[in-house]
């Protein structure tokens, strides 16, 4: 049964949203994705916030750019953790995306991560998955003892070959 | 019978939103004027978008600041027009506002007015019905001819007094 | 006889805004679209904006870029709505044109939609107009309609499909 | 036994910082309050971020304005939840803050909320051990349902009293 | 006669807008001054722009605020030099001033100053004009040797007094 | 015997500032364009600036990007007007060339223009020297009727083709 | 003999810079400190910043806001190290001072600090000092550790009185 | 034995920060260069951090990009110079980085150079070792010479081909 649902408001966000979904099948958490727009379906979109829960969700990642409602609007509707993704845009960077999803008012937050931050919205799911799951938190622990080592490999490298070379072999 | 509906996501926004009462007042429109919060009351929130139009409603009218998502979910409901004010923030100026509310993704407009701008929401409203109602035009033309006067006497007012007078008075 | 005037400030904005025709057409609205600059004829400008109203036009659709002040200064002279379309600018994204068309004085509004928003700023027109036409508000529906369906029918294939597939096949 | 770390880089936050106790104290969440800084006593600091966990500690809430390197290095060395709480700053309005926390790199992310948003933290954190605590979701629930109805009541009073006497009475 | 017209497009920027009429008093040029709007009266407005150089007006001076049109405006119409003065604004600060000021398409300059810099608008005029009056020429610089003995001196008492003293009669 | 200097801080600037050369080309005006830069070469530049009008140059155009020094420091030590061009840079657009170049302090006003607007900053060198030169007014008349029938010419081919068969042909 | 320049660029500045003389007297460094504008006296300053070197300064501390040039254009003259201090702005919060001074080109670096980081502008100049300097250094790591106890003391403080109690003692 | 220590947050930066080992080496300055993140390697950072002095580092020069705590945390540990070099980023252009570095706290200074400033940031090393190196000052101000020379020879092919040319054999 899916723990996770990752929700996001147009499928041109699929590429930076698959980054999350690659995260938790690392951490073998389940999860549900969809493509779902609280401005074009917002009936759907309703139902979905509101029958979360009960169906087992116990964190939503939501990725949206522009002026993006969707990550907010799902913490209107659904009272555990959501996760806000903003999606990079064209003229304004994801300013506008990072803006609409990070500023909620008072009572109704968003746990906004970086603009594209998928994989980190994984991550972060997981940590709060893993307050009740020791074992999962052996797994983003050593998971971060992997991108430890991969900067000392790669700190090793840059020593041994200088980086002339290292930047030719990039 | 209302034809406007006038909202705001808070009642801090009632000192701005006001502005927009009164100018329709000024037009003799009749409008209906609440405090809705789509984060806050979503259940409710989505029951009155969606009734707006069947009660005779023709315009909505929406203030909201922060992430503010109040008037694009409006315009996800209720497809007459929505008019978006952008409120003024402590922190970035109401520059969030303004990128919540402007930057709607395609198929969900929001007509958004100047930061604060509840005064020209209700003229825009006005212009609007004034589409199917040749009288208001002529409100509104007045109106603006009221404005043009305004100027012209100051003009006169400045050349009259010299700058220094003027100032004094102000 | 055309109901909506689009105009743009330079021929370069034409694969922008010729989304605002496309759209205007698939609602069977009628419009007229021309290149007029403010800043380089202006009194022809002024003579357009003087005579729109009388001339049937209901609605003017204005895309400009930069100093974007084509919008605003038809607001100032034709008193029926006026839709601003900013459109997105090399070094500031479009921000310049953004903040040149939304942010006007009280008294003359823009309707302004999101930067490179041709297509909303029609859809946009077709609501304003169909105030006064029930046929056109069937139409606006039915057109989001077409857009909910398009996302369910998104939402279905990335759940038979999984994403990466999906991705792919985009 | 504290399961709420609340940390904010320098006392001067504290009027703001200290909202996120309050709604702690709120849903019966014991917390700890102290102030530690990650540029004045690195060590000190480092080894609260090391030990915080083992203290049974499962979500961190961290404040900080300017370069706000306190959340981002809480999360380096704390494998739970942090959450991040821009502080508003005088000369760029908190968006200094908001950068150097929400922008974190892959691998390391912050739960990042509104600027000055200490309350929004605090519920965040209170969503995330609900997760685990069926009686905490109700309590979360039940502010929720209260904020609704404090804006239910705001909009009787509006309709009842109409906006100028609302006003005299904020 | 005059050669020099300061415009604001409100009476309310005129507490920053004399300081181009006192510069300009200091230097002994002759000047009008007023207000005038191109969104509130824009017939007027254009008769005045087109009409300027044929009354002796060698060179405009141009503030407003917002979507801040005048400047441009004026530039679309008359021919000779237009300075613009951005003005400060709450929300934005008058960077929405600013990009509507110095935007202006190719073919259409205007001369654009810092914010709120009247004053500085007053003596690129008064170098303008000394292009082709050697006398000016020698007020300018006469004024500039002034700025610089002023600062001198400044150097001087601060050195005189030391900083705690030069601090308390400030 | 020129009458405008063009300088510019790199010749990485060139293909920019080429513009305006060719600009006053157009309008016949003497010039000189040169690298030259305030932060390389200081003393050179210095040299340049103080002997400038006594050679002659009654005003400098000044291309610079980055922390855009140039143009200031001209206005600092030559009396006569200096027209600034904001270059575009990578990182921030130009807005960091625009700060740095418009917001002089009172006493040393630099005339600037749009990022990367070397044609404009030669359209305003060209309106400052026709101040007292009527055969360039006319010039400058010319040049601008020339922009006006252009876009009319634009205007009718659309009016003629149809936006589809024009943006084929653009 | 002072070994560190102070400078400003207007006297109004002193407030903020004056942050960087008390520091250094706490270090115990000899300085001057004097009022010099690049714009407004552009000869003097010349003459300042080559003969600084000579006269046996070895650190120039530049303050300047808006369109900054003071640090800048010491850098291009001065081949020691100068520190710039960018100063708040009304306008524009400082984000002016900050792009002008830090965003100098390959060649002439400029180490900037924060907006109205006077302090930090001594204690940076101190630490490059202290290269040469172990007496000095030791001061440097006292005035540190003297940081880290206060914030110790704060924390112990907090702990002790609860934050009601802390917050109406602020 | 290295007397300057080149960090970078991830290899993805080494083509940026190549550029300041190179000018080391133009300058005979001996230097060591590593990737180290304190984000996913806090420990080694530390240690590497507190150690530096002891192993003979004078000047760390650190770069790194988005929410940028590399710097500002060398600068918590290490008490002689820090540099701090902003990498550009492409959501935000290095504008988070920069903020992310340059805002730090009082008593905590990091010297802040451009955006992608690596070049400048060995320079500024180079002058700040050369306080007490007089060889290594003439080093600095014989590179110094070298850029004003090779502007000096644009200068000349400038002036001897004409910029058509010149921009042909760009």
């Amino acid at each position: 049964m899916a723990k996770v649902g990752i929700l996001m408001g147009s499928d041109s966000d699929l590429p930076i949203m698959k980054k999350a979904a690659e995260m938790l099948e690392q951490f073998g958490i389940d999860y549900e994705m969809t493509v779902i727009s609280a401005h074009r379906m917002p009936e759907i979109f309703v139902d979905y916030a509101k029958k979360a829960e009960e169906r087992g969700i116990d964190v939503i990642i939501a990725g949206a750019g522009g002026a993006a409602h969707l990550p907010g609007m799902c913490a209107a509707l659904y009272k555990l953790p959501v996760i806000g993704v903003p999606i990079h845009t064209k003229s304004l960077g994801g300013v506008d995306s990072l803006y609409s999803i990070v500023q909620m008012p008072s009572g109704i937050p968003v746990a906004t991560v970086a603009i594209n931050g998928a994989a980190n919205a994984a991550i972060l799911a997981a940590e709060m998955l893993s307050i009740g799951d020791k074992e999962l938190r052996t797994k983003v622990k050593d998971y971060c003892a992997g991108l430890k080592e991969a900067v000392v490999k790669k700190a090793e490298k840059l020593d041994a070959l200088g980086y002339e070379e290292y930047i030719k072999q990039m």
